[in-house]
């Protein structure tokens, strides 16, 4: 299939597809979002307005089971932050559309009623069918009913109740390869605009698509063997596919950045019981099942660091329980009880809300007196108030900075509107660095620090740490590869340059990662400027700048002009 | 008494004073406020945290009864736009502060527990009182057991409960010379500034004070006549005591500017049951008792344009009732009932809110579905929501915007996170380049250009009409003169120039007026600037640059180039 534009216009209620445009060619993913808003969309408008657009762009490597290179990024201006996002995510979206030569897909316009829609993608083109049987359901529901009209190996990208409310907490989320609707861009507010374009769903029928064709299959093989093998010989891919993202709990804790009732420490006392070590001794040894330790978002992934989290009768709760979760529905809220956590992940994942946001939204309200840290009754009471779509949900669903603000509560943990997640930046600073600085807002996929060799509550060498760890995810969003596969690729010397070059047909150099990543956040900061952004926009909350930290107790302590210089590569 | 500057700091729980710093001595009201703020207040801060600070400054002419010449500006960095924000009132706390020599009253410092306190203020300094028992009161009834406890001569600046909640459309009450607590100082949220130090009154006892100096009588009181003989000789000033500012409704009407259901139209069907002619049919002809259609807020006043609106009984039931609050609580509801208006006003005033933001958020509300245009038991029930504190009455008084963003309605009227007040941009465009380009958020206040002889739909005038009114009033802000004084201002050429050199001995030009405005301006916008603000800021909303408004069925189509020039003096 020849890769073109795709694009559905709301207001016309058509689908066409266009040649690629010129500069968009060698873009992809992350990449080609800020690309496209700066050549399509006004920077300063209204998020949920009619020039807002939503676009899906796979990876520049997606297509070939490449493990772990499959992912599809999604992005618009933000109505969280108010400047450019992308949110990225496994599942087979990123896979099916690059079968239909999809390059972008861009959903755009405005609607002239109050009807919505499911946009139905084959390799013919789309049309627009009613979605008046699954609006108002929860993405679980909803999932289903597509799955018995449209066949079982359809694709779907859809949003849940909190999108169609136009909540900013509101995420997209993917079938993956199990059809299970839980692999969501989640971060954003992303949802919030699909519900503003009053599209329930986009469905990908690639059955009559293909593979994107490769310019130099040997050399692409080759490179693909190398990476796999690197990536499979590599400890930390066995520590994922042994605890998942859920190892992260004991290490957070360790280094005292465990956010814990509110960012209010470090430490947690019920760490033990929410970790990766704990989950897995439940799922392995406590219950027999359908729970599963380990589990691939992603077709022909050998990470596998999904997975399936089963009740006391061994029965399928929610797939996945991923760290951040556990942190910000755990901890943050004093909850000590992986059984409740995954109650709370799968009514967000019903929901369609992130799970992060809402964890820092409720944190906040046990702050405001409106629930008790370590009451998970209480934050499920809370979670069913969204879902109602009562006041209070509707203050809990527009995310942390709208909750501090209603209920006046003034420690809010976020940058750019946007959440901070489970790493506290006065314990793991160079992560709050690329919190602060970040075109994405507070987002810890933009550049983890963590595993970085410093001492992360030195505030020297943080900048240098958040500076590559964002240029490299930059990068590797941009080729649509998860985090974790950078984990091979750094072991496997030329083999993004092999893939890309035998892919494309392409000459890139070895630094190819980096070039890729610095484009990719230069183009991210252009649209910023044009948005109205300033260095201003680049802080942690003021609090965390003065209220120390225990179990060290820290504080955020990165000069302001320091920040500002983080991007003068 | 020496002009001295004044400190309330509530960490160390103190009052002291010092001498005016260098580069303030020149300056007073709107003027001060901004200079203080670069002083001293990190541009970026949190408004409602440790560093922000208020400050209160009475206008340069503040101090001798000159008609309409006592007001008093509050300002600091405000929780509803993120920036400068001074909003003036009249009664009688700029006279009683002048006669203390107090220069500017500063606010400062953080509480360290969770104790509310009165501030008192007399001739030999100040002390904190235990505010316990008036902590949670409305503001009448604050007012009340103030009065009944420190006498009935006492100055006094209070919140109420939205300002103790930290709500941001809350703002800061004044007795006036009738002990009524109802001049208020509305807009920006600076009652929440107020509430986040925790301290509920700061009471003036002027009594062992003393008019201001001045350094030629015979100066002062010439111009003093000259100005107050031409001020009577304007028919504007007849107009101001027989309706007062409600004239303005049929007014603006007849220009198709009259915010109605939510600005949805420039026309409301029921302008004349809420226009000032029938108020003053009412107060004059129907209802015996308490009602006035004229009443002066400050002591001297001779255009007294203020009012006393008696319900069918004859017994009072608020004053005044403004314009501004006909149109956001009555066109712009839907709701052709001046009754119901003087209820919500009095709720609002109690509770200290800001009617015009309360005002467009119920538009917000309706358009949600919450109430039905038009049906003021629900706009009364909306607002005892606020009074319980529950979350939608939290919603709302936190204003138009995040009303808008909760209750997921796009059509939102407010420029820089504060609403527009009763003028729509698309019929008054020149009040439009106001709201969209003034340092203060959208205020009429800061510029209104309805009376300016210009055809009001056609862009091209609208600039230079803007910045005109602009600039006069941030002067007239600054020397603490009433907008309706400006009218013998302008009939009596040199009386500014006269008055400041009279008072102060110095040597001012008869540009004084525009000289004091721009500084102010220039003032604002440099802090504006540190704080993040860029021209993306000065914009209104994007849906009225692409809704036509009935019955013109006009938009706003001032270009954005020209509203980034506007200040290029």
């Amino acid at each position: 299939m020849e890769e073109r534009v795709w694009r559905i216009n709301v207001t016309k209620r058509e689908v066409t597809t266009e040649s690629v445009p010129p500069g968009w060619e060698r873009l992809g993913g992350r990449g080609l979002i800020p690309r496209s808003l700066i050549d399509e969309v006004p920077p300063t408008c209204d998020p949920l307005g009619p020039f807002n657009k939503l676009i899906w762009s796979p990876g520049l490597l997606v297509g070939h089971m490449v493990s772990s290179c499959d992912r599809i990024s999604v992005g618009g201006k933000s109505p969280l932050t108010g400047g450019v996002k992308e949110s990225n995510a496994g599942g087979s979206t990123g896979l099916m559309l690059s079968h239909l030569g999809i390059k972008a897909l861009v959903l755009e316009g405005a609607p002239s009623d109050d009807r919505w829609w499911i946009v139905y993608l084959n390799a013919k083109g789309g049309r627009f069918d009613s979605a008046d049987e699954i609006v108002g359901l929860g993405v679980y529901e909803a999932a289903r009913q597509i799955i018995a009209r449209y066949g079982s190996n359809i694709g779907a990208i859809l949003i849940g109740p909190g999108g169609e409310m136009r909540m900013v907490a509101a995420g997209i989320q993917n079938l993956d390869k199990d059809q299970e609707p839980s692999r969501i861009n989640a971060r954003g507010g992303l949802g919030a605009v699909m519900g503003s374009k009053q599209v329930k769903a986009i469905l990908i029928d690639s059955s009559g698509g293909e593979k994107p064709p490769l310019a130099n299959l040997d050399l692409f093989k080759a490179a693909q063997e190398y990476y796999t093998r690197e990536l499979l010989a590599h400890p930390q891919t066995t520590t994922y596919a042994d605890y998942g993202t859920a190892a992260m709990a004991h290490m957070c804790d360790g280094f005292g950045g465990l956010p814990t009732c509110n960012f209010s420490s470090g430490h947690f006392e019920g760490v033990e019981k929410i970790s990766g070590e704990n989950m897995r001794d439940l799922l392995l040894v406590a219950r027999d099942g359908e729970g599963q330790t380990t589990h691939a978002c992603m077709a022909g992934c050998v990470i596998r660091c999904s997975n399936c989290f089963a009740n006391e009768k061994g029965e399928k709760v929610v797939s996945p329980i991923e760290y951040e979760t556990i942190g910000m529905l755990g901890s943050n809220l004093g909850i000590d009880d992986l059984d409740a956590i995954a109650r709370m992940n799968w009514e967000l994942n019903d929901l369609g809300l992130d799970s992060i946001e809402i964890g820092a939204a409720l944190g906040v309200a046990a702050e405001a007196g409106l629930m008790a840290f370590g009451d998970p009754d209480c934050a499920l009471g809370l979670i069913q108030e969204i879902r109602e779509g009562t006041p209070l949900g509707r203050i809990l669903s527009n995310g942390v900075v709208t909750t501090g603000r209603v209920l006046g509560v003034g420690r809010v943990p976020a940058v750019k509107g946007q959440a901070l997640s489970a790493y506290d930046p006065r314990a793991i600073k160079g992560t709050g660095v690329t919190y602060a600085t970040s075109p994405q807002g507070a987002d810890h996929t933009a550049g983890l620090t963590i595993r970085t060799k410093v001492n992360h509550l030195d505030p020297e060498p943080q900048i240098d740490a958040s500076r590559k760890a964002q240029t490299n995810v930059a990068g590797y969003d941009t080729l649509g590869v998860c985090a974790f596969g950078g984990f091979g690729f750094a072991k496997a010397p030329g083999a993004i340059r092999d893939l890309l070059n035998g892919r494309y047909g392409w000459e890139v150099g070895d630094d190819v990662l980096q070039e890729l990543g610095k484009q990719t956040l230069s183009l991210e900061r252009e649209f910023n400027l044009a948005a109205g952004f300033t260095p201003v926009d680049d802080r942690v909350p003021e609090w965390m700048t003065i209220e120390p930290l225990p179990p060290h107790n820290s504080v955020f302590d990165i000069h302001e002009h320091e920040l500002d210089q983080l991007f003068d590569w």
